[in-house]
């Protein structure tokens, strides 16, 4: 296999980054087939004077070539063209990613990506919301897995809604929280996540405009984005969202509200109930539909929150996302969506279509699990252990960071402290370094529509003790790197 | 609530038609905010004459609006505008179906929609590719479970691919067919038709050509078409896909491939090992990418066949798609892509924003029953008894249909029977027929390009004597609607 010649160099006068010029004369060149699959590339050594450019410059893009798979580096043989028309395909899908339409999925933000990748490994998870493993009811799963054992007789597809029984205890379970609602109007989904997505795949016209909660989960998130909608944030105060703040559009396009108002994520504000009645008010009045996500609903302290709107709702305008994955264990991947029937009827069937619905084992497992009266038990007593673990944490912040550190106020539920840092504290910095230690939090940013000054300190993952570990790590952090 | 006053009529000049013309006129009503919510319409004795249209239109127009949800009817309080939003949007959703771009998911086609409906009700199934229940492993699930309810500590999100010890055993397992890889190179999805879902997201350029057998399983989706891209069928002979008969797209588009080698869903047909080598070959002249769907890749009957193209391989230009459905369960909802780094990669990002992965319940599960050293006998005996249901119910075919109802050609592998029917047979109605007698069978042609004569039986799921059970209400139908 010869070796390219190549007479090209970068133009020092253009605004693009010479590292950039680099990259992009590479992919065309290969793009094109000017460059054979498996051709040999010149050494660094060699290109770097041939282009007339420093050896870092030349560095940076060759890396990222790699990254994309667009060429390979074996130790002995030198660089070469990949022989992979996958790579060359997600090069030019990265290259292309600013004219990408609705339905090409857009990339993680670089910190979630980040924080995926390590939650993993062993470090200390103030990112995380998921429930304790310490918390896990090992004896719950135990009789339901020794029931199946028994009397499992085939593992096929279910209806395709999800199966019956587990549709009638999540009706029932539903009902504790003031919503009457039947089987026929429940899909089970892979998590709410998943109903999150198929609602923008399903019902999402073109061009809507989506408000939400100022910060908000779905922020962090991809899916609405990637759904050719946009997001707008309301602000909030300390009944929930603002909503006469809201500028409907007036370009005719559709405006519907997403809104978490109960221990909402990040900041676990809880929306009052005269708040819920005047914004289902609102909501009718201005034809506005709501998707209600109550992934929290069943995580509070001492006092059971307002009813959901759903349980308020007359006209069948709320769409509810309900959740195992905070109350018992996220790693059945079960959510539930409410709603009236022809809106269940093409969420359903656009869900056969994506993924032939959700696990039965896990659909089996959840139905026998909530329809054993020892669920509340558990219920109660998860409750009152992650009551203890937030005052726990917020005694541990109270007392590395009250002097000039950070401010928070206390959550009455969820899994979350929203806690803002002194201004002279760069999060995006503490962020690496803390990450460099082990220790995970996620910086507000990612969560907000504008730059913000607060990190989300998760207390439901980690022991109190490891907690405390973390925070001391980041208080020594702040110390050495944001001295007052 | 006073009833809503309407001097409107239908246009009878025009060429949409009358019951059309008045679903337009309701949804434009109500859409426009003309009648509010809750209005309600006059009854149908005093519409009819009103518009000046028979009764029986009338009603075609107003089933409709029900449907869609933009009116409710209740039998003491007569017709309303209904409360509800989401209807609105729907049917505005449903009205503007063939607008709709990339992203926004089609419906299912009409056929597979009531067949989903059906396949969980008390029905001869000859439509469903699931294995028979009279297989199932419960010992083997009986053991995995023992094992989980005494060992489980904990039931979070995974590992962003899936369960490390999921994807060795898949390692582990795809070496039995030739394919060397690694766990970092596998994705574990919710069954492969996610799989399919993530890369259409993902890797698809708009536009692009995706060219596949004619006909072909994917073609009975929605999730390529939905995706902004051109399915292109291609013509099969009894070694595979006939590739030189692919015209590659002239105007620029990217073009990739998408193929079932083997024991193809629905004909049956296992591409030559000659073939895969020239299909290789020929993907790399022209630089086009290729998805090998390997669903059946484990159900042969008496002869393995010839090693999937990613083990022939040698440019990480194939992504294979794997899944435990036909050879164990697909109610676990597992399947496994296999690919180049980067483009797991791309897949993993995409994939922790559309569901937040698979259910962590099956993987552990299925992680143990692949790891018992039982489960290769398991196998043996599934493929035994399968060869001899595809035995049996050839013969049943041969018995009720060789004199001038039917022919077909001996699958070697698989779950079903490419059968052709006589011309005089109208499948359409014989489908509706049969659905009406409680037996179901897959018209061939939703897997296909154009119209054809053909229907897919599946000999997988039901006992024999059900099969012919249904055979033989089949032949009466024929018999009686289709004499020769």
């Amino acid at each position: 296999m010869t070796t390219l010649h190549i007479d090209w160099q970068p133009d020092k006068t253009s605004s693009v980054p010479i590292y950039q010029q680099i990259t992009n004369y590479f992919q065309h060149a290969i793009a094109s087939g000017d460059w054979p699959m498996g051709a040999k590339l010149p050494s660094q050594r060699k290109l770097a004077p041939q282009f007339g450019v420093n050896r870092s410059t030349l560095i940076t893009a060759l890396d990222e070539l790699i990254a994309v798979g667009l060429i390979t580096s074996n130790p002995g043989s030198g660089m070469a063209v990949s022989g992979n028309h996958w790579s060359s395909l997600l090069a030019e899908h990265v290259n292309w990613s600013q004219y990408v339409k609705a339905g090409q999925f857009k990339p993680n933000s670089h910190a979630i990506q980040k924080i995926n990748q390590f939650e993993t490994d062993d470090v200390i998870r103030l990112s995380t919301g998921e429930p304790a493993p310490e918390q896990f009811p090992r004896v719950l799963f135990q009789k339901a897995f020794d029931h199946l054992g028994q009397h499992l007789t085939s593992l096929n597809y279910t209806e395709p809604a999800g199966i019956l029984a587990l549709r009638e205890q999540i009706a029932r379970h539903l009902q504790k929280v003031g919503i009457q609602t039947q089987p026929e109007n429940i899909l089970i989904t892979s998590g709410s996540l998943q109903a999150l997505q198929l609602v923008s795949l399903s019902l999402f016209p073109k061009d809507a405009t989506i408000y939400t909660e100022a910060p908000t989960y779905v922020k962090s998130l991809q899916v609405f984005q990637s759904a050719n909608t946009h997001l707008a944030g309301v602000p909030m105060d300390n009944q929930g969202m603002a909503y006469w703040q809201m500028t409907p559009p007036t370009n005719g396009s559709q405006a519907i509200m997403y809104t978490i108002p109960t221990f909402n994520n990040p900041t676990g504000i809880v929306m009052s109930q005269a708040r819920r009645q005047q914004i289902l008010q609102y909501a009718q009045e201005h034809q506005m539909p709501i998707l209600e996500d109550a992934a929290y609903q069943d995580v509070w302290f001492d006092q059971q929150p307002p009813q959901p709107l759903k349980a308020l709702d007359e006209t069948g305008n709320v769409i509810y996302f309900g959740s195992i994955s905070k109350s018992l264990a996220p790693g059945l991947r079960i959510g539930w969506t409410v709603a009236t029937k022809p809106v269940i009827d093409r969420l359903t069937d656009v869900r056969m279509q994506t993924d032939y619905g959700a696990s039965s084992l896990s659909q089996l497992v959840l139905a026998e699990i909530l329809a054993n009266p020892e669920y509340d038990t558990y219920q109660a007593n998860f409750r009152a252990v992650l009551a203890q673990k937030a005052t726990a944490a917020q005694a541990i912040l109270h007392h590395y960071w009250d002097d000039g550190i950070a401010t928070f106020d206390a959550p009455t539920g969820g899994f979350y402290l929203w806690v803002r840092l002194a201004d002279r504290i760069n999060i995006k910095k503490l962020f690496d370094l803390a990450t460099a230690q082990n220790v995970l939090f996620n910086p507000g940013n990612i969560y907000d529509f504008k730059p913000n000054q607060y990190i989300r300190l998760s207390f439901s993952f980690e022991s109190t003790e490891r907690f405390e570990r973390g925070i001391q790590i980041l208080t020594k952090l702040i110390e050495e790197n944001f001295p007052k």
